[in-house]
């Protein structure tokens, strides 16, 4: 039972693995559109090796997979390139996250297919894209993460090097191209023209990093780590409480005031030293050390119900159960149900992207099997 | 002269403020969209108070607003509701990211504005979104990033509490906004239909966090901070070298394989304990150190030589200037010329959706003083 949704009636012939690519045509699974996934035969999607397992089939897999076709075909072999090309002439999109030149190697390249296929769009996410003299390096996330910059602003100074916690290289390039996809289909749908997409991992990075390459271009020093603070904005970051941490985020000069009355120390808005966002910042340790000097004197939760009750913004630092026990998880749908294949079910991520025209059910079908969908892929395509 | 995109010919009225809501309409007009945004008299926009600033102008907000119009209106005023709402009357898509309930309180809910222009699509981005107990609880970036799980897998066990080094609580959910109103603008294009989309961004963090759910919901184990190293891939992290650091990202067997014989020791991939990712996990912090005795031989320069040819996904931790210097930045227009409003030059991040049938100019209009569209806004809609 698909999801019905804005892309409802739109195929996507999938070839991409592990996270990029997938996490890409998992949104668009989640907006109705239908994922054919064309898998290596014997391992298939790499992803299907990476733990957690559950009965011997990755949860890593089905997070990301949920909801897709899969069909084995060896890209060498004139049968199976059949049978592909026929699938071909059904999708509307293609997706590939393969290194440069693959798709070419295998007589599948942009130029050709838009020939044979020219109502196809033709989606790539590589490392590096598919220009450029360093195009063909290899990627993961982890090694776009350390080149692209982020992990550079990430952590504390002098500290050891830091990974974001989430694979951001991958899902921030899966995140652009489903963004491109959809403007494509767009595209087609208001002039009937198509396109390639070429999105690169390392690139995406450096859209991420807008502001902080802004501020480096502007001011020519090299921003570093700092720990939990925002560089530009301040009070924004995790100050120490009598009994753990709080995020405080008084974003502007009226949010400060409020929050300096919700402290109990209205003249810290006053002194001129913190009249504005430049000076706060220019004097950030002091403010700092005034604020925490506060908030010792209750715990956490009483913070967050006093400061919060001024209209400052604040919070937990919540773990991953915490974050998921919050009755907004709940009440907008954020952990779906969906069957682990073997009789049990997962709780997966749901989808943000809400829309009031179309339902957001609260269960999803279960990821594939390797080419559990073969023998009905074929008949669908008379090649039965 | 705006870009040329899949967006050209679509106008955005644009209410939001800061970073979430205005990144989602700097993708879009990257993509060719008109964007007007609407700000409050006086102060306008939140982001133009943000440094750095150059020659009194923000390049902070430039980097989001580049190429948009302003046009500064109170919506509490008769004269300019009407110019709002003949500005409607033209506009394709309406993007706000107020507190919930802000839209109904000024008259303009999605069910009123659905009544009176059936064809323009509504896209919030807010905190919590607009259902649910918490719905209107206010929040920034570092709220969300607290309140998400992020911060508790970033960083060192024991360690500090570690934002993510950019805003990935509004860019995530900005980048979220812009796959639904493209997805929304497609589906108006193929049935007429249009939607309002309700974009959280504590939801956008769970979806960011996919696997990490997915992991926990699994095996019932809270996910801590690692370092730098991946949850569930291994060996996928930073080690150190002779000189410093270097990130290996060997993502599955045949990989492992070949990072052994680059790195000398064959044998290593034949250690029963490492033979597959899920053993080396197990083994992870033995592993770890018998990779580090090897790598202290040699610079992280001469690692990525040798470990680069052997085709083992590899490469260095670059700061901002580094990222900024590597020659796929300027092969792929990476860094784009933007003029700073008072004679200079601002250089920002490039856009990072390539299409084939479209163009990627190397400049970008500049961000517009607070209301500098006025008179000519008012002109094209017939009120001068």
């Amino acid at each position: 039972m698909a999801v019905r949704g804005p892309l409802s009636g739109i195929t996507v012939v999938d070839l991409s693995r592990i996270l990029a690519g997938p996490y890409c045509t998992l949104l668009m699974a989640e907006m109705g559109a239908r994922i054919i996934k064309v898998e290596q035969p014997g391992t298939g999607d790499d992803a299907r090796a990476y733990g957690p397992f559950v009965k011997g089939k990755s949860a890593y897999f089905a997070s990301i997979n949920r909801g897709k076709e899969s069909i084995a075909l060896d890209l060498k072999m004139p049968e199976d390139r059949h049978t592909f090309e026929k699938l071909l002439e059904k999708a509307d999109v293609i997706v590939e996250n393969f290194r440069p030149g693959t798709m070419e190697k295998l007589g599948y390249g942009w130029e050709t297919l838009h020939k044979t296929y020219p109502n196809l769009i033709y989606a790539s996410a590589s490392g590096f894209g598919h220009t450029g003299p360093h195009s063909k390096d290899p990627a993961y996330d982890m090694v776009v993460q350390g080149m692209g910059g982020i992990m550079s602003v990430t952590g504390f100074p002098g500290g050891q090097p830091t990974r974001i916690g989430m694979s951001i290289g991958d899902i921030g390039a899966g995140l652009y191209t489903a963004v491109a996809v959809n403007a494509a289909l767009l595209h087609r749908c208001r002039t009937g023209e198509t396109t390639k997409i070429d999105i690169g991992m390392f690139d995406c990075q450096l859209a991420l990093l807008e502001g902080i390459v802004a501020r480096y271009t502007v001011e020519g020093e090299v921003p570093g780590p700092i720990g939990s603070r925002h560089a530009t904005i301040t009070p924004f970051q995790a100050f120490k409480t009598g009994d753990g941490n709080i995020i405080i985020a008084a974003g502007n000069d009226s949010l400060f005031v409020k929050l300096a009355d919700a402290l109990g120390h209205p003249e810290m808005a006053q002194n001129p030293d913190y009249k504005t966002n430049d000076l706060r910042k220019l004097h950030q340790a002091r403010l700092q050390d005034e604020i925490e000097a506060i908030l010792a004197a209750k715990t956490t939760a009483q913070w967050i119900e006093i400061i919060g009750l001024a209209g400052v913004p604040c919070g937990p630092i919540n773990n991953i159960a915490q974050a998921l026990q919050h009755p907004q998880v709940e009440a907008r749908n954020m952990l779906v149900s969906v069957p682990d294949g073997s009789g049990g079910t997962l709780k997966l991520s749901g989808n943000p992207l809400k829309m009031s025209a179309f339902a957001d059910p609260t269960t999803r079908d279960a990821a594939p099997d390797l080419d559990a969908n073969h023998a009905a892929i074929l008949k669908e395509l008379g090649l039965d």
